[in-house]
């Protein structure tokens, strides 16, 4: 702020000091310095008048649900183009939620040898087999899904069923959903869900070249997926290690990047479930300080995933998340922290422990802006901050993306990239629907084509990418976002 | 921040260190460096054990609809301590909304010579007269309203119709206001009904007494009230001007003073419309400056009303907000601003314009955190922002009140008061209410007892109290704060 700001004022203002400060705030803003071409300065115009036209609309999407608001992000002129868009990486994806539940539905539980199981909470487990399963303690009675589809006599309502045991959907979120407990409970129903679908094995590895397919299709050059590595079985019940999905995972992106020379690539962040003791956290860290060395370009990092709220802290892990440094060796941290709006819980200093035990971004961050201290260290050691605007909003953290605090973040030009979480568990896909709330909703009518440049070019510059493979990628990037604006300017 | 968190991390947190930041960061808080006594220690770690529970309760209050919370509030021990201790000054109260709707049915509409009459828009307007009212383009058919009261033979159900009628409750208030349009629209209409009764001279010398009294019922010891110092009229239709009201006000608030020697006083902040045209407005500033020369103990100064997303800008009034500074007469404003979650718009610059008219105080500034250049300003020139959270709720502006933006500026230790702006539409009352919000809900777990301090000495530090008053009613007000400490510590 400039000094003379601080000089008692007269209360007569001068326009144009009015007008510098205006300027001065516009460029503390994400992508506030960037400088735009000709062209993008008419796509910038552009963009400004139609975001201006859809901040009239009642309702505006950004502020009703996710679920609501989907047809009319579909219809805005503004997501058309975002949707053009290059987007560059998308940084925070659970593989367990990467590709449309269409496809699972209408392609994987079509295949042969599906067999379902409802189970006394009414949620279904899928299995593949070559003969009946064998009961298990959560389901009795399994049935070839195709013979109960046959005979249900209405396959398209018993396909949308199943769409509804894959995802959150429902026309009453709020009702529905009355609280982040209840949302959390379906979130990982679904989960487990959809897990004896993917962990078959061949589905596995279609399900991974579809998943990269719908992010190539949403204009997106890259990938780094959060997986746990889970272990996947074959028709006659034989199990593969972590081992062949990280290779199955390696082969698949190689195979995807001969298809679409385009395409930068995709990264695994090994991540484990938060519910696990300290002894499990520290083997399964072991075991990633080991695939890391064995695959250094499939594997980026490691990360703890589940609920923050309900599961243990980032310091209570303290012991396992100190081995690498202990070890003297890297193992690169993409922590999860801070999604949550309990502040001043111990999970509410998951945050800060991220950044004293040298996270490389920060998944969420949703409370970074409650803890002064921590924002100004995220700021300075240029950890990102992996902005989920739907998958907040869906699991109630915030409903009016508007106040999401992000908004902040944003006005301050803090290091952030936008991703999607779950894509599929919430009904969106890729990052477009994502980079729609964060740019209308949370950017406001200031946020223009220099953010959302800036926002695409920290995905490739908060990457786990080296710096080499960083500067051919933006370039490879920069080629795709020329045709962009001259097609869209 | 200190200097050597700069220094590349080594992936080991110290515990020292960390528990060093923690530390720094809670003293940024509101609150977070004032000394406690032992008392106050032992009564802030019983706020503390009680909040911890209340924040596992589902549903939490803060996250609701007021009016879902309110009977939980009211069963809470947090608020009972808060409602016990002494509040310093109300500092953003409405004149229309300042006392409670029951007070309004049970006591104003009983009396004699009151005349109902129903609108086409199914809204209400009442009148006093000594014989039958002449019809209005708005009112055809004036009832007696005690004949009507007895006609309907349930009068109980019939008060219950009329409060309904001047408070915005509702068992489904997502449900019947889905918008931030609609809820204001019904805002102003309850304002327009109770202005038949609030208007009439005799009621409004009780209202204004009574209004203190629950203010003092509440253990609150000062009020400014923004009021548009409407004319009055007696039974006879003959009208007293702006003159009389700014005298009544006075009289009244020297007789409650009288009666109650503790309380330190009301002063009014005169408020017009910003509907009105420049001119008009210029018109009302010089009239401002006229009645705060007549009435120096009485006018504190200047602000202008209405819903500000609808409304005209203080840009757009800058010739007349210019008046005082170019006549070289002080007249000081206590601006609205920043009531909206429209980044980007020209309202959205209001915050900023209201600073550079050097206001003393913010009305709201919900939007201050997305504006750091207005938000520096603030925080330097110690101009403090009226908090209004079950405002901003139940105008839609924020649901669960966790994410109100000023949840970042408690952590950062911006310059705050506490107000209830409408209170009785709100169907609150004083400021317990909107006390337990920004400390239980925005607060959250970390605001404490020397949060609470501050707040409370903030409400006399940033009043428009003369320097040595201000020294006089804070000692007035420690005596209280020693009294409420020792009985509940
Ligand atoms: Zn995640
Ligand atoms: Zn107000």
């Amino acid at each position: 702020v400039l000094l003379w700001l601080l000089r008692p004022a007269l209360g007569v203002p001068d326009p144009a000091q009015r007008e510098q400060l205006m300027l001065q705030e516009a460029s503390m803003q994400t992508g506030g310095r960037m400088t735009l071409t000709v062209a993008e300065q008419k796509l910038d115009a552009r963009l400004h008048r139609l975001k201006e036209q859809e901040m009239n609309n009642i309702p505006f999407p950004p502020a009703v649900h996710f679920f609501k608001a989907k047809p009319l992000i579909q219809q805005s002129e503004v997501f058309k183009l975002l949707h053009r868009m290059p987007k560059g990486g998308a940084l925070h994806i659970h593989s367990m939620s990467l590709v449309s539940v269409d496809w699972l539905v209408k392609n994987v539980t079509y295949r042969p040898h599906c067999y379902i199981c409802f189970t006394w909470d009414n949620s279904v487990r899928f299995v593949f087999s070559e003969r009946q399963p064998f009961p298990r303690w959560d389901c009795f009675y399994w049935q070839l899904l195709q013979t109960l589809r046959d005979r249900t006599g209405d396959p398209h309502a018993f396909d949308l069923s199943l769409v509804q045991q894959l995802t959150l959907f429902t026309d009453d979120p709020e009702g529905k959903y009355p609280n982040q407990d209840v949302v959390w409970e379906k979130f990982e129903k679904s989960f487990i869900a959809a897990a004896g679908l993917i962990s078959h094995a061949p589905v596995l590895r279609d399900y991974l070249y579809q998943g990269l397919e719908e992010l190539h299709q949403d204009n997106i050059q890259y990938l780094e997926l959060r997986s746990g590595l889970s272990r996947t079985y074959e028709l006659d019940g034989s199990i593969h290690d972590k081992l062949w999905t990280l290779r199955t995972f390696q082969q698949v992106s190689n195979k995807f990047k001969l298809d679409h020379p385009e395409f930068f690539g995709a990264r695994i962040i090994i991540s484990v479930h938060r519910a696990l003791g300290v002894s499990e956290v520290k083997a399964a860290v072991k075991e990633a300080i080991e695939l890391q060395r064995e695959f250094p370009e499939v594997v980026a990092g490691f990360d703890l995933v589940g609920r923050e709220d309900s599961g243990r802290s980032l310091w209570y892990f303290r012991e396992a998340l100190s081995l690498p440094a202990e070890l003297g060796v890297t193992l690169p941290f993409f922590f999860h922290a801070g999604e949550t709006d309990d502040e001043g819980t111990d999970v509410d200093q998951n945050i800060l422990d991220a950044l004293l035990f040298n996270t490389t971004r920060i998944g969420h961050g949703f409370a970074l802006p409650h803890h002064p201290i921590a924002k100004e260290l995220s700021r300075r050691r240029n950890v990102a901050v992996e902005l989920c605007p739907i998958s907040n909003q869906v699991l109630r953290l915030v409903s009016d993306l508007r106040n999401h605090p992000a908004a902040t973040l944003m006005s301050e030009g803090h290091p952030l990239v936008i991703s999607s979480d779950d894509p599929s568990l919430f009904g969106s896909s890729g990052l477009s629907y994502d980079f729609y709330q964060a740019f209308v909703g949370i950017g406001g009518l200031r946020a223009n084509l220099g953010t959302l440049k800036e926002l695409v070019l920290n995905s490739i510059r908060f990457s786990s990418l080296s710096a080499q493979q960083k500067e051919t990628s933006q370039k490879m990037w920069q080629k795709k976002w020329d045709v962009f604006i001259s097609a869209c300017s």
